[in-house]
């Protein structure tokens, strides 16, 4: 039987951006036995995860669920709207939103990208990886687009590579105040679950996400949730779409089934996730993701090292990027961590390899799972050699100390009832 | 928590053909902490799974492992090596074959469809649907073919829908009697760890293939296996490809990653599979489904129904189907004997809906499962009204009693070492 | 990772009168993480199952839960209640009934052993292993104890090792017809669950049963349903008693905890059980087991082999004995049954070993299992040449064809509302 | 299903010193479906099992397993060698001693109870829960008795409501000087599998555990490791004995298999945790609880508070007791940090209560574990208004940080080898 630790004693820590932390509860969910996909029980799960999930995405349009991981979601997005050739408005927040632009030119598209070219002090080269998305810019740049050609604008909800959470209402509102017609598409990858979004009331017209941040789950699922909108220009959209087509899944959705085979254990997870989720509130989750963040920052803070978010109103709560001092290897430290303290840490990616490492703040945690993270990353910077101003681990403990949690141990007998 | 079964007592038996029943071992494998899939022990997961799966496909050529579900997989056999308009010659055996028929349009091909035209007693509308691939049709076809449109023949090996298994060596050997460079594409979805496939030795440019059959995992992973022939041809395809394309898939598991996120807990499945199909021996495996399959129709032929596969030259060693008497609706037998025996069976698809339904005799049975099976079919046919010209439970027992396996239960306390 | 089934593929038949297949539902149950035995949750866990354990042997006056399996409840209840030297009045109705006497006489008590002493053609060195209690036997024992010197009469509800139901009811009017004090102690370690057992209405001063049969638990815990003159009739008693004091853990449990570490997993079990147990209501569990029982029967008796217990009134719901011709050895035809066929079954005990195999028809299963069970036990008959009259496969199938459970699978989505 | 943390997200940090976290590896292997006690695979399990346990207590002699919790197996160890009236002298280190001292009195031994009586200043009233076992005192008791009326010396090698790891060597060498022929009978619930223990080579007589401290797994499971010498005194012991009657056992055990009905899941436990823990090697999962000790210790210094254990040669390496300031309800800190930071620590015991608490570090942790564990206590405390001398949470990285384990992360690929 596979033994994946190579730890001799004790839980791994994986404080990545995700696949975050799974609960047990799901996990066992997920380990019911496989059902017939075209049966009665299949339809009765299909009809409730169907019917709950949009709640997550708060909206009351169909939310599209692919037997297939988050880029595939991505890909969907873009097949089932876009022409060969189609101009889309893409804002460069950092690596994902990079690689959903690499797939936009792969697929045939011809993306134009925009991103933020300040001046950055600790990391010149990559100045628009650490702020959100300029709503402002977009709206220039539309307003000169007179002939229409763009056919979307393309951003990124939270950018996972970097621990920024940009202001999509804003961006709808640049659309809006320019009068422009191009649809507004979000991932919404890692925010989803974590951070507020509202795809209808933002106006979104596809929201793409994934199983493994704020869902709690494995990887394996993916989403797009669509608008009407969206739905229409899908109809005369000519890019070949088949596997990813929204026209026959959301159809035989109606039903509770799939065109083809869904991803039957991982539903079950996902039952079990909507569970967990709504049966607490979402408001309660992302209070929660707010203040272990604020937490985390707090340690940052205390060791006087830079936040890779270098925007305080659009600090991640889902995630914290870390800059390392020069001449540091931030993988280096990361491999120390993993080794000696059996934690996982993000790396840095892309154009900011080997410069930080990323925290991760969401999923199955708790306070001393993050103070034990903070712990562990400050024995890992000073072995490392790293010179640290102050004690990050007395930071987060001052911050959870003074900081209660609306939601402690609440003794409720009641959960137990007699059968 | 989750409980899914209606039922209120005993295990369910699974008898579709696929998904197939997921031994418990693999249930528990998955349900492992998910782990950091750019960590080192996603990389030492990775080598083994990349390194073995060659061995079910009987390849020394990639093995791409998609996180998506079986139908992805036909688009991407597709995609990677089609340009828009080209033509293909596609095999109607059954329901898949006219799905992936279907998808070829749906994504921009001209597909040329045949099917076997004779006549048949029991099934008039559906003749194709009782046989094999004719291999002297396509080599007929090919000859014709001077101009060299056909860039791919496309055929299904295990056809799920029928219980039919082709014989794709004999569909190798009309391509080279035709002399024509087509690309052979084969679904082998249902077929893979349960029949034969050769995918070098038979000379196949793409095989593809899905988890929740002969591997007996849930649904959620597919493959394409690829010969250096597809790969080349891969380059200069122009049908857009990003999240199925094997260039940068084939690339980065050199290493033992993916390049986005794979699909963890299934692949935990999938090397927890590996282990025990190969551990046993894929000629044991095979000899197994064989034995199983000869005692199913046994039963079949003592009810006197007839199976829906005509030529017994391809009998599936996967299911069965069984055709109803005239009048009879397949469908109304299944609920009364899911209801009444906790039992479900694989409906009739497409043109045969209502007329049969399939029994899958795959995945984690043992003899008394399957006389289980055959105990409450038989249950139901009577129940139902259906006559009987005698006793399948008597046939499958005599079968399984008269042909003993080759491994019965055999103590190897070997296997409980000392630490 | 342990691997434990030496067969290649399937899942075990476990057909033995206890352990009972156990639903993967407790299974999964058991496996949440162990917690502090003092701690909040655990109270609240333990309320709840001393809550509702009750329910189940019809009693409002304690049941003691030991974690231990079966034997120490007998031994608990020995210990409780008597004094060095006191006389027992114990009624042989098999081998469990011999083992509880044995255990008596290690303890120091006397028992005086009543069995039924009439003419048996099939077994006639054990008659008083075919029938169940006879209670006027013990009414005309105690009506001759004018001293009063008997301080109990134990009996055993439902004999494991033959298939034997005695009527309890009966025993306890034979007590009061006699005007006799002694207690009255009943094993029902397997009726319980299955069979009706009413504590406080049948007058029984201390029930003792056990997890691994009608509960559905693996083996660990087992009980003391207790009456209010049992317990004051502990309060002089001598043997000494500590682990096994009801005193103590009486005391203890009314706040829901132990006075030493409880048994945590197996208790998650417990309440997994009784919300399956009660949530279905006792009757319709009972019905179940009759209704299997009397198919089983039909089998047997379509073999036209002789039945363990030769009272029909009597006939156990929970196993039935087979006893095999002259000349057969009883184990060997087990050794093949479960080499060939991966399905265990009881042996013949004590008295009866080799003489006869015994077929439980409890816990986690339904009718295809027991079909498949008597299938592998017709095939193993006969490839170990015992001569059948008739096909039991046939008339099983017949039994639960013509008598329809009441609880076939109904569909209710409201199990998976919305959180 | 059960759901029982109530606790709104992350998983619970169960630090008491028993039961101890347990792996997921070993809950899982516990839900292995429950088969046959007298088939071949339980026998296979059996041997396996009962080859290995010795390895643990470093004895060749027989090792009894109980199906019954720890308590069971001091009732064991007595009734086996005693018979009523015995004299037996016992030694009082803390509240599990002085249980198992009332056990004898209520089994109907006379004990004789030795205590360290110095002056404490902390704890003035129990200056022997602060101590270790005095070996000199036991030598001159017993020197005295010339009648040779102590038929056992008994102690407790880890004293779980204390913290202390009492020197067994030296209990048996005061035996042996002062010539006494008493059975030396120890307590190692605790101290087994984490503290070095030397059945054999310190001439214990019966060594009692249990299996939810250092054997990981959940409660339920027992043990007594016995000497020919309590073998022999057994035979003509007269304390009524039948469930924990050894003889029985002994002779069953021979070929893997049990009198009564064994815990059966839980010997899946048990088989997965020597895989584990001999895997690894004793020597090395000794080093690491006393690493982890030492660290603990350090942090407890830094706050100023005192250890439980005044004497440093007998500090447990399995958990830590940490004495409150007076006026400190030290319940009412557990509470807290229960409530708050999802901790569970153990409470003070007996003469202790409210006085102290316990800080398990055993079972499944690991360094970062242990932070967090020492983080909640110190945000408690302060929240408590208890003023600390400085940093507990500096202490334990400190140590962790400069004392690098054995076994940090090891890639070892071939764990995951080709079938």
């Amino acid at each position: 039987m596979l033994q994946l630790d190579f730890h001799p004693t004790g839980r791994h820590f994986l404080q990545i951006p995700g696949p975050s932390p799974v609960p047990d509860r799901i996990l066992r969910a997920m380990s019911l036995p496989t059902i017939d996909h075209r049966g009665p029980e299949f339809g009765a799960l299909g009809r409730k995860v169907l019917g709950e999930i949009g709640q997550i995405f708060k909206t009351r349009q169909p939310v599209v669920i692919y037997p297939a991981s988050g880029t595939g979601a991505w890909e969907a997005a873009l097949t089932n709207v876009m022409s060969p050739g189609d101009h889309v408005l893409m804002y460069e927040t950092g690596h994902f939103a990079s690689l959903w632009i690499k797939m936009a030119t792969r697929l045939g598209l011809q993306p134009e990208v925009m991103a933020y070219e300040g001046i950055d002090k600790h990391l010149p080269h990559a100045p628009s990886w650490r702020r959100g998305v300029q709503a402002d810019m977009i709206e220039a740049r539309l307003r000169k687009d007179t002939e229409r050609r763009i056919k979307a604008v393309c951003v990124v909800h939270n950018e996972t590579s970097t621990g920024v959470t940009s202001d999509i209402a804003a961006v709808r509102k640049a659309i809006d105040a320019a009068g422009h017609p191009a649809l507004l598409m979000v991932d919404s990858i890692s925010g989803l679950g974590c951070a507020n979004l509202e795809h209808d009331a933002w106006g979104i017209d596809v929201t793409v996400s994934g199983s493994q941040k704020g869902l709690m789950l494995p990887p394996g699922i993916s989403f797009n949730a669509v608008s009407q909108k969206a739905i229409e220009v899908s109809k005369t959209a000519r890019l070949p779409k088949a596997f990813w087509a929204w026209d026959e899944i959301i159809e035989v959705n109606k039903s509770g089934y799939w065109p083809y085979t869904p991803n039957t254990n991982l539903l079950y997870g996902l039952s079990e996730a909507l569970d967990m989720i709504l049966g607490q509130g979402l408001d309660v989750v992302f209070a929660r993701h707010q203040r272990w963040a604020a937490g985390v920052r707090a340690a940052v803070n205390a060791w006087g090292l830079p936040i890779q978010c270098a925007d305080a109103s659009v600090y991640s709560p889902v995630l914290t990027g870390v800059i390392m001092p020069e001449g540091v290897d931030a993988d280096a430290v990361r491999k120390l961590i993993y080794e000696r303290f059996d934690l996982s840490l993000g790396q840095g990616l892309g154009k900011l390899r080997g410069r930080m490492f990323r925290l991760g703040h969401l999923g199955d945690s708790n306070d001393l799972t993050l103070v034990a993270m903070v712990a562990g990353v400050e024995m890992g910077l000073k072995l490392s050699g790293v010179a640290l101003e102050g004690s990050g681990v007395e930071a987060i403990m001052g911050h959870f100390a003074d900081n209660p949690s609306q939601a402690v141990g609440q003794i409720d007998e009641s959960r137990l009832r007699v059968a």
